[in-house]
């Protein structure tokens, strides 16, 4: 079901990879919302993922650029705007990845020229989609920019790695220049913090099937998915919350205000039941 | 303009005084988005205030009721439903007062029996209202269940007194029972800590003008007025914010993530200028 | 080992019910760094307890009170300043119950006169405590007045019920008195956020056993037991700590920074091996 | 007063310019209360500050050092050791500098190598030196490290440019380290956020005298000094915190808990006083 909630607005996604990603849900509402995108990724994902088809489904023109290079980012910026015909309405930053999770270097053995790749690709690319569009003036005032968290940017998640930390960078930088856009153009920034989601990224962190799980037992209403990450995001995008900036919005079920569910702890009991015993206490001999 | 965000949606609404109460601007915006309504509020507050008017203009039932007494909350919840034909999707509470601060009482010199009235008005009311709505069974799956707080329930603004106290309590029944409503059925509860607001309950706490005045300086987009804290409720009541529960969510320009703005630095600054001497520093004899 | 970190101080330590209490330890470990002390609990606690025993062999004395009742700490913290020669350096508030645990009803079916209760016994006694204390100005300049708190303050425990908002409350309240305690007295306000601990009340909780489990394993240190959190509140009554205040410490082995530890991760998943099948996946019969 | 609290103990301090810095002052009572101490800065800051006085004062040895290179860091955690003949219990990290404040650069015209230095040299050199000393197993079970912060890594304060997303990585390193070192070799790892204090780095911060008068204020217990600070630093190296680890602990008078006090509010709407009228509004005509 559609509303209009962004008739008449222009938008431009970075991230999506395939159908699998947050992005690509949320370019398809966008559109059905009544927006019109521009789609962008790095020249090797516009190859390797399906993000033409989006395109084409959607009626949207790809511009692949580089998030970290911001000659890349003045010229996505120069031509979506040639593109649909006007200034940018929104933005969503949908970037992240660790060569060092990709290495394997755990956190105590991290290689620091991945590490800065990790903060540029995962967090300052957030800060130069900024930079770039503000020079060049490309986002209509009371337009609004937003980026996906993962609560680990405030808590410790075992093999989330590198990562968290790029995110905690990521979240300090919507603060920040939030701060700066908000006063000089009335543009709100925000990140939302989305429940562990089976995307191609989400599915390269370690043990990421047991956190799911845990998650979605945590969590009162389960985890989130991507579609409904992508109508937060419309949400958030449209005129109805023009006074939302610098926050970031937990979308995730209720997670990141539990402790201890009921049924978490149900489940975590069930690991001390001891399998090789029977009811009574007595050894099993397989 | 309208999206229909609500239609088909029935929703309670407390708190309603007058035209410059947040409650009144939720109730015209839900109206607006295709919900029908039900209006409540103290039957000391229907009197005095003009929300027959409202309800009048609004086609919408009021059903006088004392948030604070659960005999009043079943008779309302059991009237809401029969006036509206089926259960409900949406509550709004928007309640507090404080009899400490309407007494002058400062907060090292509280009277402990005004200390529980500004409890169970501002934020034990809210506990009851879903207890109340639970056992009847009275909200949809998927429902959604709003209060609206202040920043001061996470730090201590002057003059606020035993309300900041109320607005934690708020918070964390808002937490609690989000938890509880939100596993058995899939209800989602938030509170919206919302900007500084010129209403009449406003208005009654200290130094509110100056406040208002630093608060907006503070924003970089501005304090967030009433009628903007209207449209972030109905989104947040609408079937785009489905798995967003347990969440504070701040609706104030960004002054909960500011520690001191370019503006409120200026205008503090002037404070230093002496206002005895002229240009040079020689005084100025008036 | 001591350190005089409290020589010639004088304290006021609520709580101790038996050698199990925090707040036994506390009071140990006060006089081993040479401070004076008096003990207060309910008389019912005073009764049923070993109190008296910690009195004797700490040469302090008992003076009764029920922290819940003004006329009780206005004699009490008269007494106490006679008792000891002086005023008071620091106070320790150890106290917490929920009759709503108590008689078993879950916090959908809460009795809203015991919610009172609880309320008024954990988090309403520590304003007393300190409205009483700064009338009658029994805390010397630069003072330390401490409440102990727990995580569930700030995110949902199963079972933990209306104790969770009782602490919230009890939080706010650090936060509120804080802020005029501090500015008016220079005495300092802090709550610490311990891990549960295997106490008469913690014991009370709904399976405490297993929550204890996934704690431990969720904290790289582990839980913090009494005896730790004793130390950690000996060095906020000493004067290293001078311009700490209004904060919530967290002393839970890093707990609270956590979302999911590898060792806590790894027993979860232990919970989905079956039980009732052998490793090449046949079942066993008993 | 000195109580023994790091007798036995060997630390090594980073940060030390001249008898302005904290770093200074936590040398100085490492030393009083019985601790062994290596101390380090770069080259450059050696020869232009006053670090080799302070060494000869308190008998500690000085190894230059950049905490942004692993071999540098790798060469001071062993001849560590070797100076104070054994492994070390405690770290301070006392490190942070933006080349963009410096240039003049605002935080919405970074320049991006500008940026990768302030982030390496004020939070990457946190994990280095976390990661070497852990490699080397040079830090004792039970050893505590600490790095200064300041609140702006959480809320966004004019002037500060990239050093708040600086101190939200290095806070973000500290919990995620944190976990690590601690399971691993019980090492805990916090952060202290410390009030604006005047020293030399401090010193370059835009605004800061307006600042700092304002956070005075704002604080119930008035900003926090460098010796008080010192004294909290103690306190996190001690045995009496051994299981405070993951933390951000603010040590700011109160500051980051207020909203708004009374003698904030006071002084800033004197900024309203018509500084060219008179009592009784008349023109004043210098």
């Amino acid at each position: 079901m559609a509303y209009n909630l962004l008739k008449g607005k222009r938008g431009i996604i970075f991230g999506a990879l395939n159908d699998m990603s947050i992005a690509w849900k949320v370019a398809e509402k966008a559109v059905e919302e009544g927006a019109q995108i521009v789609l962008t990724n790095t020249p090797v994902a516009v190859r390797m993922g399906t993000i033409n088809e989006l395109a084409e489904k959607l009626n949207a023109t790809v511009i692949p650029a580089d998030a970290t290079n911001v000659e890349d980012l003045e010229m996505l910026f120069t031509q979506a705007q040639e593109a649909m015909g006007g200034k940018i309405d929104f933005v969503l930053h949908s970037i992240g990845m660790s060569p060092n999770v990709r290495k394997k270097r755990t956190y105590d053995d991290l290689d620091y020229g991945l590490l800065d790749k990790t903060l540029d690709i995962s967090a300052i690319s957030f800060h130069k989609v900024m930079q770039v569009a503000k020079k060049l003036d490309a986002i209509n005032e009371g337009g609004s920019v937003l980026a996906l968290s993962y609560v680990a940017a405030q808590r410790s998640f075992y093999g989330y790695n590198d990562m968290a930390d790029a995110k905690a960078l990521l979240e300090s930088i919507a603060r920040s220049f939030g701060y700066i856009y908000g006063r000089e153009k009335g543009v709100r920034v925000n990140t939302i913090s989305q429940s562990p989601t089976m995307t191609t990224a989400g599915s390269g962190v370690k043990g990421f099937d047991g956190l799911c799980d845990f998650s979605d037992r945590m969590s009162p209403l389960g985890n989130a998915n991507a579609d409904e990450c992508a109508d937060y995001c419309i949400v958030m995008f449209s005129d109805l919350t023009k006074k939302v900036t610098m926050q970031n919005l937990f979308h995730d079920g209720g997670f990141s205000s539990m402790g201890m569910s009921l049924r978490g702890m149900t489940q975590y009991n069930k690991s001390f039941i001891d399998e090789n015993k029977d009811s009574e206490g007595n050894i099993i001999y397989g």
